[in-house]
């Protein structure tokens, strides 16, 4: 089958590779030129790793003529944009993928949302969000990787799982809870600045774990807030994607957090970092949920507070301990 | 307050120095000579912290006299045969705060059920357990730790959270789910075996956070079956506490599995462990509970064929990745 991704990143070139791996032809859209030239070499344009069988191209009616299947691969921060362009130049129904994780912290829409807004109904087919714990350093050198299909259309959900799923070294499960998906892999960026916060302020494994155990709570009760179930923000795309953003220099959130807990100001933090820290955009989209309702996320208001109003990480850390001692709910 | 410790073990001495620095007097009972003069001489028998202010004997009777509260941080392995011997020394009424996770593989019991059966109703106060998730070299490092305190008597669990939590390093909530904890404690030992295995094979981090999230299942499921709640295993005792064992060299179950990966004979492996690999006898204790009820654990019931049945760790994994695909459940 022929599949066009949209976004030439490392996450939308590895997915490539994997769709390539599985017998489909596949072409990759962005704008960055040297991007696009190294995937038609072979080259990976973040990862030193060959790749093999993959096009790009910088025209996006190209890649929209390629296939009725477009993986949306751009961070969250680009989405809206991207979807104008997809949707001036559509001409038919197309089913979107999308693999990117985050909420738009202006409206706290979900891509998928922003799809709804952005993608005239005469060219909107099947919508299903493919996501999970995954770097894709280990995905790119085909390390076993195990992801979530979730849409709202359950052909759409099997047929993803079926593009992308292959018996060496990905294995992906189907789920309804299009929300629940959408939304763990969002707010779990947040979680995992903490958790680097915590790490660069010298703290250990003990208390990470802790923070990855409470921090789920505040995943499950953002989620449930949102209209997804409880239980998916305890599966894959949930604690599953915590676990793996929560604790490894693999990520770019956990990678900020650490440098902010070294004592780095977290404006030369965010500067520096090259990529798009989505976590931040999580942590200031849950923050504006805290205020409009009721739900408690004592992690992601000193998280903000760390962020935005130069509170201290040593000092967050003093007011997660010193809370009321009191019995452990999960809920 | 005087409380007394059975057992000078990793875990034992690093909780009595917990005790001590909450201003408690601690004794400590061992009946290995050498590690109770190294406590009476200022270090821990097990790393190279200095500990201050605790006493230890190798006379059982001295302890009891010590103190109503009895801390029991011997391998469960040893745990019968312990209780044995405080019940015929006992002359009243004790409180006992079990610190060991394990489940009697013979009898499929749990800690308390071993209390019960061991100590005779007159000499038998409260029970709790302490349990969470601790590697005890942070903990006598003073390194930020979160735990939990479990009993069916709530004043009890209480008066185990105040005696043991501080202000600088030491947070613990309560629970009445005495069950829930004692079991999740046992079962994520077996799942941080596996985590090794995987490791140890060469699999990277998107596989280890795929399987603890779908061995906290297995967790649940085995927590459910024997009477606890299910969010318990979804707390500190039960995720928790499987995130910090299924992911570290501090952790003598993720490294025995790491060893078996690596190809190193099992039985070698267990040999060689100069300490109790508790996940064994619960990769035993859980397979069992498979065999007489319908609850499915395949990631236990691949360990087990590794452990017992010379099944190689390639064929455990190829197992696990190749059943069917299907919808991901949360149950």
């Amino acid at each position: 089958m022929k599949i066009s991704l949209i976004g030439g990143g490392s996450w939308g070139t590895t997915l490539a590779q994997v769709l390539t791996d599985n017998g489909h032809e596949t072409l990759v859209y962005d704008i960055n030129e040297s991007a696009v030239n190294k995937i038609n070499h072979g080259e990976h344009p973040f990862f030193s790793n060959h790749i093999e069988g993959i096009k790009a191209t910088t025209n996006l009616k190209e890649a929209l003529a390629f296939s009725d299947y477009l993986v949306l691969a751009v961070p969250t921060k680009f989405m809206r944009q991207s979807l104008k362009e997809i949707n001036l130049n559509a001409d038919r129904k197309l089913h979107f993928i999308n693999v990117s994780k985050g909420i738009e912290p202006e409206t706290l829409k979900r891509v998928s949302e922003i799809v709804d807004e952005e993608i005239n109904p005469e060219w909107l087919g099947a919508y299903a969000v493919l996501t999970g714990p995954s770097h894709a350093e280990e995905v790119i050198e085909r390390k076993l990787t195990v992801l979530t299909a979730a849409s709202f259309t359950p052909w759409f959900a099997k047929s993803v799982q079926s593009l992308f799923s292959n018996q060496k070294y990905l294995r992906i499960y189907t789920s309804d809870d299009l929300i629940g998906c959408e939304v763990g892999g969002a707010i779990k960026n947040a979680i995992a600045i903490v958790s680097g916060m915590m790490t660069g302020y010298g703290l250990g494994e003990n208390a990470r774990a802790a923070l990855i155990t409470r921090g789920i709570l505040e995943i499950v009760r953002v989620v449930v807030y949102m209209g997804g179930k409880k239980e998916t923000a305890f599966g894959l795309t949930g604690i599953g994607d915590l676990i793996v953003t929560a604790s490894s220099l693999n990520s770019r959130n956990f990678n900020a957090g650490l440098r902010i807990g070294q004592g780095i100001p977290v404006d030369q933090v965010l500067n520096e970092s090259k990529m798009v820290v989505e976590g931040v955009r999580a942590i200031a989209a849950a923050k504006d949920l805290c205020r409009s309702s009721n739900i408690e996320l004592p992690i992601i208001e000193v998280a903000y507070d760390v962020i935005f109003n130069h509170m201290t990480v040593e000092d967050a850390i003093t007011i997660l301990l010193t809370r009321e001692l009191k019995a452990e709910t999960i809920e």
